[in-house]
């Protein structure tokens, strides 16, 4: 309806013209930094293939899908992922095309576990049959599956799960069986509402001998089960399933829990490529070597940081764009009159948005060398050689750990920066930020991965600290390094200001100082493990950032970059550097790696770095090419129409104002003249 | 429908027997902490004489709420507001009791602005006949009120807003017009759907003189506006009003925007008790001291701060039963088989937790004061005398800052110490957390409000220095006193673990120390504002920091404590000190306030003061008595039924589970022999 409100204009300068400004001013070269950052794999053709065809369906629109309820949410969910299934079959999409239509449609997915775990558990664990039986099914999306590991009383700890399959001789078949409550199944995504079949891991229990009664435990093993009717799609006699109900974010996951009341499942459930039972003698034989696992866990959790990246570059996209048109206050040194400064102009509002750009790339450099090292050592963990794996998949834990929780705690220290609009809808934060959440603890509670990270660091150095022969790996050669050469040998701090060389040393040294701490007080002090748990996340830490300093430096080294996006980066590198320094300075005096007085400058450096990277912040952004349909936001817009947008949401897609309200207190009508029918719908819903 | 899941217990030991064990093992006196904390205004009587009334009324029930629409949130909301305004008329409740009633209902009410910020502007700003005309019709709720100073373009720069109120000296009316897309009113509780009326802050245009076409700004003044008819609550002609739609959280309250088309309003719309304009000559008479407002603005931060300190104890509540319930691993270095522990044992949950339950103690102690300071001045402020305000009002903006950040920072560290469960609706985290992030950016953004008091800071340093007469104020006097006695005079750093009187002495001359800094380099080295805003944002946080170990350790000497309740609150209090210390240890050195080697201990000393803790967390949470009813949380029940209740809520209260889905991807149909109705109903709310 055309009202008064059609024709007013927000007041000068508007944010087209103060973006264009910005990107006027900056000689970021965007295409390039954007070739650079997305070199493999078509990322952006790709993206813009795709994009083209979710722009144009209704379905994937997201500006109202905030006011739906949950089971809404639920449903929308799965009427998207059936969509983007038929778009995958009618374009012969591949594997990373469907990847990127569910990064783009930004929910996540019912089919999501029918997507990954599901299949990717039946490939590696089942055998040659099983996978001739299964894989086709699933294909074909007849049979729709999840996994369900996770207990409603047990999570990371898997040996504790009380779900047990019990291997009857007698009619050759396991019993599913939830002896008590927290047996129940629980968290378990694409469980609760979607699947007709679940890999479910549970206690194997298998009888001491062929006629005994004596069962012995061999721990948890996964099953293949059907959990509910092809054709009602209703759970099978025997079992308990259903959603879990409302969380942060994850609405259009039906994230599930499941019961089994003595479920009868034939021999062939149980999942055979490594572990079996010989339906005959009652013979358990038991896996082989299971560092495979490790295998593919590495190369998630290098997903995740690739992941953990473009979450954190748009959050700062938007935290950018939005700080460059928003305007407030007039410098007071200034005369009066002055014209209102841009937000992002006040160093307090830099310091939360400018480091976290500079982190996104380092997130970047270190989630890229993870995957080329993963896919160099690809070759020999065929073979069966784990060495390298090891290494690797120990910094694994402690960087999906420290990446993750940078992730998460940007998108809500950029929320913050933004003010007042930071918390409206048109953020484009909510459903980020939310969905996001679950990442610090899913796959592995961050606190908890950092002790395979020191185990691992701490076993190291043991190893440098006797010496015997060669060192094992790259890593004990450094610690052996540390030992004779800068370990209480009186050594000068590092001059970090002179060379960023010595600025990622210094990095090594207090990592490095850091573990040796650590092995001192549990080794030699023969310390608890628990009692150093706090500690022992400091070393991960340490560790981790190290890494992080030093692939972004390494990166720098590429000779295609030109020399001015060269300059460009090197300031987001020491920006991150230093600004990762200062907030642990007192670490670094300690290893000796940096001078007192070399600390006490940090701040004013990183303030002198963040007003070097201020004018070519919207450039810089610009380059990660987080498209507007994905940022879904109108404070981040790339065409810097944030309060038409806002306006907008607010007077033309917003429902609640379809309706009037009968706002007095005297009366229990809610709905002006409808009575007081819609008071007891909503009633009924409590 | 009852099914097997109905017999099943969870597995032992249950909830109810770790935490009955928790409070024997346990020698804090509850009723003696809680009457401690809660002895003004009898706020437990009233909480248990509200809790009654409330818990017995299914509209309260809030179990299933988080399943509504955001539209449902706000009818919900609006039923809520009414119902309760209703049982106050019926049982007499006082301002108090009205508060309380919307604290354990939880909602933030679509009436609040109507009874908080309308009602107050009115009786300050409005002369005796306005007060006498309006204050009748709004307690009556026959006008239903908000208050519209916020733009979508204009936030905390008041002096910024766009919307004006142009004297028409020949129609003797005002004229409220909106001239841009940003003039909009925005973000304004109470009034996207609810009022009828409006207080509107626009900038008042009056000629130059009687008969003048030349108009003059007299900066932004309030003016009282019909907004909505009293009969169809429609909006009057000539005004565009709506809610702005969905935000993180607060959902039941509607937050609008609103412009004005050349809308005209009678002399009498302006509030005059201070600022007046003559309808015969024109003649603008400008307001009296304004720093009455400051007085309520004082008021509103203590109570700010209460209630900070009431959700960190809720947020700290949940995250301790929980986290003493919940049992993951068993201890590394022990035998096998030995029973897992809880993981409130291990010191890296703990480090989340049990600082911030000593927080929500250090928050008591502070908001408390403030409150007693703000009464105790209250008589010379109504007297005119402001000195003492001022000082108060200036430490109130960085208490605000800290303090809000503090609390909305707990609950989402609360959250993630939880685990998987934590990311849960039934952790009760989701409202809470969702809604109370909008407090550190309301009522003056955390980091920008931070300026007031290192202004007031240096101000009162500098006059230390020039040191002239005696001391204009105690804060004055205190500079002076630390620049005599301990600034450049080689003085031995304090001995923090010997005395908690040294310990609040090393809090202060850190304190000094950083306001003398930030002073060296404005005035002395006349740095420019801006350049220094993030050390200002220091030197308010550590003034902050400060008042909270003082306050702390005040409340401490009170000598109605029983000996065994101090020494439990010595605890807290050093963990709440050495905690802070630590984060911020190098600005103690600097300050030549810590030695370096005392800061080293501070890990292992805050890792055994949280070991003294452990034993009594739930016992001291329970002292907060924040009921059930409130925490609406599965994991932090009191009776410790974890487990039973996250089950109750997924199996028994989630509607998701009543309606049975076609999962396949080849045919769009949502809901099971439905075709494809549901695909349409929900594409058509896009």
């Amino acid at each position: 309806m055309p009202d008064f409100t059609d024709n007013l204009k927000p007041a000068s300068p508007s944010g087209p013209e103060l973006l264009a400004q910005e990107r006027r001013q900056s000689d970021v070269a965007v295409e390039e930094l954007s070739h650079h950052l997305f070199l493999d794999n078509d990322f952006l053709g790709r993206q813009q293939r795709i994009l083209r065809i979710l722009e144009k369906d209704a379905l994937f629109t997201k500006a109202k899908q905030l006011n739906l309820s949950r089971p809404e949410r639920y449903q929308l969910g799965l009427a998207r992922a059936k969509k983007l299934r038929r778009l995958a079959d009618q374009h012969a999409w591949d594997a990373e095309d469907q990847s990127m239509s569910q990064y783009l449609c930004d929910d996540v997915s019912p089919y999501m576990v029918h997507y990954t775990m599901f299949p990717t558990t039946v490939r590696e664990q089942g055998d040659d049959a099983q996978r001739a039986y299964w894989l086709p099914k699933i294909e074909a999306g007849e049979v729709v599956g999840c996994y369900a590991q996770t207990e409603l009383g047990h999570g990371s700890n898997v040996r504790g799960l009380e779900c047990e399959a019990r291997w009857d001789p007698k009619t050759r078949e396991f019993e599913l069986h939830s002896p008590t409550l927290t047996a129940s199944k629980w968290w378990n995504g694409t469980m609760g509402r979607t699947a007709n079949h679940c890999v479910v891991v549970a206690q194997l229990l298998v009888p001491n001998s062929a006629g005994s009664t004596e069962y012995v435990s061999h721990g948890p093993h996964p099953f293949i089960v059907q959990i509910r009717d092809f054709k009602t799609h209703k759970p099978l006699d025997g079992i308990a399933v259903g959603d879990i109900g409302p969380k942060y974010g994850y609405a259009p996951m039906d994230n599930g829990y499941m019961l089994f009341d003595h479920f009868r499942i034939p021999h062939s459930a149980m999942l055979s490529n490594y572990s079996r039972v010989d339906p005959n003698t009652c013979t358990y034989s038991s896996p082989a070597n299971p560092a495979v696992v490790y295998g593919s866990l590495t190369a998630v959790r290098a997903a995740i940081i690739m992941h953990a990246r473009l979450v954190m570059a748009r959050a700062v996209t938007i935290a950018v764009r939005y700080t460059s048109v928003r305007r407030q206050f007039s410098d007071r040194d200034s005369q009066s009159n002055a014209p209102e400064l841009s937000v992002l102009d006040y160093p307090t509002v830099q310091i939360r948005i400018l480091p976290l750009l500079a982190t996104a790339f380092a997130l970047h450099y270190t989630g890229a060398a993870m995957q080329k090292l993963y896919e160099g050592t690809r070759a020999e963990i065929d073979k069966g050689d784990f060495s390298k794996l090891a290494v690797l998949h120990a910094q694994s834990s402690g960087l999906k750990s420290l990446c993750t929780e940078l992730a998460a705690d940007s998108i809500e220290t950029c929320r913050r920066a933004m003010g007042g609009h930071g918390f409206g809808g048109g953020s484009g934060f909510i459903q980020l930020n939310n969905d996001y959440l679950s990442k610090p603890t899913v796959e592995g509670d961050n606190w908890m991965i950092t002790q395979q990270t020191a185990s691992y660091l701490i076993r190291r150095m043991a190893a440098a600290v006797t010496s015997k022969g060669t060192p094992d790996d790259e890593l004990e050669r450094e610690c052996r390094k540390w030992l004779n050469e800068e370990h209480d040998r009186n050594v000068s701090p590092l001059l970090i200001f002179d060379s960023d060389e010595q600025l990622v040393q210094a990095f090594h040294r207090r990592s490095r100082e850091s573990t040796y701490r650590a092995y001192v007080e549990r080794e030699v002090k023969k310390r608890s493990w628990n009692s150093l748990l706090i500690q022992l996340r400091k070393v991960s830490h340490a560790e981790s950032q190290s890494i992080l300093v030093t692939n972004f430096y390494n990166a720098l080294q590429d000779s295609s970059l030109s020399t001015a996006l060269r300059r460009h980066l090197q300031v987001l590198f020491r920006l991150f550097a230093f600004y990762t320094m200062d907030r642990e300075a007192r670490d670094f005096v300690k290893a000796n790696a940096v001078s007192n007085e070399d600390l006490d400058q940090l701040p004013s450096t990183i303030q002198d770095l963040m007003a070097q990277t201020r004018p070519h912040a919207v450039n810089l952004v610009d380059s990660w090419k987080i498209p507007d349909f994905l940022l879904d936001s109108a404070l981040g817009r790339s065409d810097g129409k944030v309060y038409e947008d806002l306006f907008n949401r607010a007077h033309r897609l917003n429902p609640l104002n379809d309706i009037t309200f009968n706002p007095y207190y005297k009366s229990d009508e809610i709905i002006m003249g409808q009575g007081s029918d819609e008071l007891r719908k909503i009633a009924a819903k409590l």
